[in-house]
């Protein structure tokens, strides 16, 4: 099936929204077995939305789009359909009760220009919208297939997961897509290639590598008739990596960095606290973004002035010798941390976020250390030339993976 | 000047990699008085690219491609518009020598697919790109323009800005449109709506308003012959905006609430500390991604556990009698920490980030407050069902407001 994805809306073709639906469309696409071949934005302008469904119409057999369907006169993506297979719209009595007890609920009188998304046409179904007023359209003729859904990506994305992918599902001739991705870290990608290399010519199977800010991943792809079939054709491939990789492997798919140290904290049922300066508390707040961290995250610093990391128990000593943005201040924040919360491990970070310079260090500098139960301490410094989101970032990403190797017994 | 944006790349395509080139050119377009149709995505697909690019040159006046300008078979957007054009790519000596001196300065051998990146054509001359090995194109023929940049967002950015930009700056007859956002807060869209709706018809000028999670913005829009034209007739609007909103207004263009913070801190020489819990460092990390917050942000705990907050200062009595997810309770931590670190104003929030209940209330529930150098503590409270990101975010902005309440002595 060869599918297309049309995005409608001056603010989407502007870029004063980011178009957060296409993408979320087009990743799922493949599971599903279905071709995607292009995405197009077109603003609110009924020609040039009409030269763009016509477009679609000959050359895609499914044609997917979103916004457009509110009740103003911007939004035109019902009146484009109805041109386009030239069929009129009439109220459908149902959708209209449905519409009418949505603003009866919240007490409004429902404004005329609203019943338009009680429309339908006779080639055309509606497709629920729990979370809003304007349903769907699944419109079918000619052995093609025009879904449209609304712009606001909750109420897309609801609509997607409920009522159209389940369909699509069903009807889906193709070969179907299964991905799995492995997650590595502490190798160079150009390494990673050179070991998993004599797996690319598998036959029925697809492997890319990619650099990310936690690490190198593979992605295994297979194509089957059956998800299982995929299934089948991608196990013994991941069975291969992980006995190349073995330890260097953290994770699968989507999980996260902060997700796999939850997990490991949480089966150790160990504790953590963390003192962080250039960071400003990004860390933390990493760290936390895992719901039940309460469990394990004992308590966060955020020591901006070198006053507060003497304050919890960095030696004066130390800070005079090295310097605030050192890394054997790093260590001693770690291990201040550590033993002030009484916690199983202790985390300091120590830098120059930028853009300026600070205390005659060059911005992008960053020191980072673990402190362990075993009473050890162990440190990784940088230095980035990125601007100061991206070294907070980075920043966040070498601490959390120094803890995995201080956990996994691999730090130095 | 009609124009379209064509971003190239299967990866763009199936959603691995977010877009984020086309909506940095959109947004820049109607500054230039260039009217933008249409935007595409397609991807690496000899037939396709064939039939996008053919489609834009008979409906555009310029033709904005990113992306497939690599070394690769699968990089084609060259060998698109030698097609389109029926061109002969020539290897230019003068491009091939920086290309060879880029890999020989790195201490690689050239590839030799790398070579038609210095390919050119008749109707052609090459964009420079000093961030990578990839010169853009800038084709000019049948009173057509074609601008080919490279996909990688640092390098598109740099070759727009100083290379593509200027020259349609210089040759755009269209009348340019500048825009004025007024940032407020405090009030509702519909009162603001309200309060401004008497200027939506002033001739020239187009007012739109936005409601943001930093509160409600006002748009102005207006065009004219110049630059200076359009600014004469938006001046005497937003004057207009000052004088009905007065303090509700915070800010304009692109500042950002913490932004507005940091201003207010520094000019007033004045300093900051906080104590967070349910928004785990979030609230710290926003405040310090502001460069120079180091000046006034002094310090800032992430208290996970009631007895780090005890021990933080925070009375053990306030906690046993209200709960430590009170409004009392965010009251003492902010008393606490302006305490313990001595500075002019401290934050506490304390709250369920969710997606489960802690102590018996509800995921959502957050209190955040603020005490005052004039002793005072304001606090607010707020229950969201929206999913922990969205509540650690959202109380991160509310904390940020009633700071700025206080400041202006506008709390309650």
């Amino acid at each position: 099936m060869k599918a297309e994805i049309i995005a409608i809306g001056t603010e989407i073709l502007l870029g004063e929204i980011i178009d957060t639906n296409s993408a979320h469309i087009a990743q799922q696409l493949p599971e599903l077995g279905i071709d995607l071949n292009y995405k197009t934005v077109v603003g609110d302008n009924m020609g040039r939305i009409s030269e763009t469904f016509r477009r679609a119409w000959d050359r895609s057999d499914l044609i997917i789009m979103t916004g457009g369907l509110g009740p103003t006169e911007d939004d035109m993506t019902r009146e484009g359909i109805c041109a386009l297979l030239g069929e009129e719209p009439v109220v459908d009595p149902m959708l209209e009760k449905r519409l009418r007890a949505f603003f009866e609920g919240r007490g409004y009188v429902m404004p005329p220009s609203n019943i338009k998304q009680a429309w339908l046409i006779p080639s055309g179904r509606a497709l629920d919208n729990p979370r809003g007023t304007a349903p769907g359209w699944w419109v079918e003729r000619d052995g093609r297939i025009i879904v449209a859904m609304p712009g606001v990506p909750p109420e897309m994305e609801r609509m997607w997961a409920n009522e159209v992918r389940p369909e699509l599902e069903r009807r889906s001739d193709g070969e179907v897509l299964v991905t799995r991705t492995v997650k590595t870290v502490g190798i160079g990608e150009g390494s990673v290639d050179e070991m998993a290399k004599h797996l690319y010519g598998t036959p029925g199977i697809g492997i890319g590598t990619y650099a990310r800010a936690d690490g190198v991943h593979l992605r295994i792809g297979a194509k089957g008739r059956s998800r299982e079939e995929a299934w089948e054709r991608i196990r013994p491939v991941e069975e291969e990596l992980r006995s190349i990789f073995g330890s260097a492997i953290w994770g699968y798919d989507d999980e996260t960095f902060e997700g796999y140290i939850a997990d490991q904290m949480h089966e150790r049922g160990q504790t953590l606290a963390v003192m962080e300066s250039c960071t400003g508390g990004l860390l933390s707040s990493t760290l936390t973004d895992v719901p039940g961290s309460t469990q394990y995250f004992t308590a966060g610093l955020v020591t901006y002035h070198a006053q507060q990391k003497i304050d919890a128990g960095v030696p004066v000593e130390v800070i005079e010798e090295f310097g605030v943005i050192s890394q054997e201040t790093a260590k001693a924040m770690a291990q201040a941390v550590r033993e002030r919360y009484r916690t199983d491990y202790g985390i300091g970070v120590t830098g120059v976020a930028g853009p300026d310079p600070a205390d005659g260090v060059a911005p992008g500098t960053v020191h980072v250390a673990v402190a362990t139960p075993e009473g050890g301490v162990h440190a990784l410094s940088m230095t980035m030339n990125t601007g100061r989101a991206a070294v907070k970032r980075r920043a966040v990403t070498t601490s959390l993976l120094l803890l995995r190797r201080a956990l996994l017994g691999e730090a130095r």
